[in-house]
């Protein structure tokens, strides 16, 4: 039989409740022969986000647009817009910037921008914003120290298109390479991994989240006869920990000494990144290093409408891929196809209006906040990290699943973390501080402690009964 | 040594010429540290797309925004906008409806919009848009008639994304399946089977850009041992062609019968695909039949700013992937991570707006407009075609580069199309009529004649000098 006897129970409803136990709901709606204009969608509830669905509905008999049904979508989009203020006031848990003014760029949403195919050559689609992608594209190569004429990159959709790029043109470059990261890494690596049918090995991490170079080495030598691909994280999902570049070179050329293997450092740089990339005494990222690519998300530190990356590799990689790949003709070197044409423009707007030391400035006044932050959790008696280089401060996960929630913090085991962007005002963080030590005189008492982090922060940071 | 014994030449510079000759030109621009606000960046001049690029300039030295700078870019964005409006006025070559009107909505530009994941599953990050994504994946549920408990599905990025997904899916399903695409399928489906390793197997079409059955049937028998995923064109990128669903599926099971061969059939749309969903006559595409997945884009027909697409399959599918893969945990189904939130609230207006009905007339109309294209393209002695169920018109190349540049034509050897989507009036079609008709009467002469395209499209669509 065709198609039907893939043997799976299909027993597990995504509509139900999966993995964390939230869902969006689904609504009953009307067909799509037969359609009820005066249906009534229920309303969104903010903060809480088990929204309902805002369904389709079809237009009135007449095949025209009525006043009733303009008058329903203005409503609809009403509320969704007071829910969005609400949510972003009470966002801390995810490292976007939400503070942004792109008014003056709203003249351009009546245009179909798009820079399909590679940046550096024409397609004949001429609404394109080209000229802002290689623009922005030249900043960050200064930034990361690469010439013109040697580097090529593209603006992508988000941090993980330009993983699964950099991945990609790593494998290709080593067709039998093994790609080393360490387990803290994105989950976008281990899935690039899995989808580009790459060997792949999770390295261990020290208790700040870095790349563990012992276990690096020892992995290395386990792996003699095989180039290596390595991921290096500037600023670690979870942790916001830097890996040292210095000593994962190291490392690798020691492993290789006199052996001839061919290596490859893949360096990509998930959230946060921008901020490392602002600090003295980091570990400079730059292309006079042996690093093949480097990523960094551009809705995050510099703030987008939507998700999107910025992704910048060797130009002789991407030309060896060109030559070799019959499909990857230079048209054809990035992932996507169509690629979202708005994005470069808000970018190339906010690079123009802030500048390098607009950047400076605001990433010292993160780190001024997120240092504010954890003190402010560490007097409260709450076990609380900030690694140097970082404005992630992780803490213990409050017990409250709905103030995890109303607070939109993202967790991990005992952990939470806030990751402390331009828009996380004192003010807020105030707010939010109230709240927890409040919360926690509810949630705990002689009977229920707080849980102990020394495993995962550092017996130092912890505040457990035990360790404080 | 580490990195750099990648024995490459990089003597092509893809910022020099390459495959089609053109290229984006790279300004000087100020360094990271020192800049020069009064750099003048060079007028962009439409609708010639070779513009230069728009440089980032640093801000004034004091270190705050000035007037100088603000006044810079205004004049950077009024410019591009007119060159953008110029540009859309000429464009013709591309699927892209370029006719919508999204000004309701501008208000939600203020917001970082992200529906990283899955969108049957609520992340803690609160400012998302999944009502709206899963109110339009329902409404495609309706038309590809699929229980809303049995699918799953996205907003993509675009529609190599739904390519990609769909390739995927497949090949998780059949890991050792062997993926089979007519010669004419989008580029997006060889860059799948390369970048997931899989086997792949072209095969031939028909002069009308259809799948050939007979030598699907042939490539079938030699690969008796291994599982078959086939893509599927609903609307093939260059002609148009819509492939006949039901006779791949027939073929499909002559080929396996009584041998017990699993087969999965991944069904994928390209360009104008809704097109054809609108049309009596077309083979309905539906999740009746065993298909695995359907994808489509969104800003294509429907009109939306930025490149989109919507994806749906079999919700089992997705649940095997959660249960087998490690990495793909049910939160990330997806192949991007942060995903773009702004554009299901697109596709939502357009669809409330418009509903079932209003494509349909939009359908009829753009067919109307197709038919009378390639009528006045032959009764001017212009090779042409167009294919039933196709808005796509075929026709011979324009020997004057500047001029397929100008009208933003796609070209494949000899062959240019013109996709009549909403936003091609007759007026348009008038106005590039009158100047293929001018042009012709100075490219060619008694010594130079138009090409012949009867292989490209058939002899009784070419109209030179051998076939008139």
């Amino acid at each position: 039989m065709v198609g039907s006897n893939v043997e799976v129970d299909a027993t597990m409803s995504l509509n139900g409740s999966l993995a964390n136990g939230k869902s969006v709901e689904h609504l009953a709606v009307a067909d799509v022969e037969s359609f009820d204009p005066t249906a009534v969608v229920a309303e969104p509830v903010p903060p809480v986000v088990q929204a309902n669905n805002e369904d389709v509905t079809e237009p009135d008999a007449d095949d025209e647009s009525t006043g009733d049904k303009d008058a329903y979508m203005a409503s609809v989009l009403a509320r969704y817009r007071k829910t969005l203020m609400e949510r972003t006031k009470h966002h801390l848990g995810y490292p976007y910037n939400l503070d942004f003014d792109y008014g003056a760029l709203s003249q351009l949403q009546h245009f179909s921008i798009n820079n399909l195919g590679d940046p550096f050559i024409e397609s004949n689609y001429g609404v394109h914003s080209r000229q802002f992608e290689v623009g922005v594209l030249d900043w960050f190569a200064r930034l990361w120290e690469i010439e013109k004429n040697d580097y090529w990159g593209y603006i992508t959709n988000c941090g993980t298109e330009g993983n699964l790029h950099g991945i990609l043109v790593g494998r290709e470059v080593f067709p039998d390479g093994i790609l080393y990261a360490s387990k803290e890494s994105h989950y976008s690596v281990f899935k690039a991994a899995r989808m580009y049918r790459m060997e792949c090995e999770k390295v261990a991490t020290l208790v700040t989240g870095e790349i563990d170079c012992k276990d690096f080495k020892e992995k290395l030598l386990l792996n003699k006869d095989k180039p290596a691909i390595i991921n290096v994280n500037i600023g670690t999902t979870v942790k916001g920990a830097v890996d040292d570049l210095d000593l994962v070179i190291q490392t690798l050329e020691e492993s290789c000494e006199s052996r001839g293997i061919r290596l490859e450092v893949h360096v990509e740089g998930v959230e946060a990144y921008l901020i490392v990339m602002f600090l003295g005494g980091a570990p400079k990222v730059t292309f006079k290093k042996p690093i093949g690519s480097v990523s960094v998300s551009g809705h995050k530190f510099v703030g987008c409408p939507m998700p999107c990356g910025v992704q910048l590799t060797r130009l002789k990689h991407i030309n060896a891929l060109s030559r070799n790949v019959e499909y990857l003709a230079s048209r054809d070197a990035t992932i996507m196809g169509s690629r979202n044409g708005h994005a470069p423009i808000f970018l190339w707007y906010t690079l123009n209006r802030k500048g390098y030391k607009g950047f400076q400035k605001e990433v010292q006044k993160c780190l001024r906040n997120a240092h504010y932050l954890k003190d402010r959790l560490r007097e409260a008696g709450i076990s609380a990290m900030l690694n140097e280089l970082s404005s992630t401060v992780v803490f213990e996960r409050p017990r409250d699943e709905e103030f995890v929630r109303r607070w939109q913090l993202a967790c991990e085991g005992n952990m939470a973390h806030i990751v402390v962007m331009p828009s996380v005002t004192i003010q807020k963080l105030d707010y939010f501080l109230n709240e927890i030590i409040q919360g926690r005189s509810i949630w705990y008492n002689d009977e229920v402690q707080p849980p102990c982090l020394a495993a995962d922060i550092g017996r130092d940071n912890c505040s457990c009964a035990l360790h404080k």
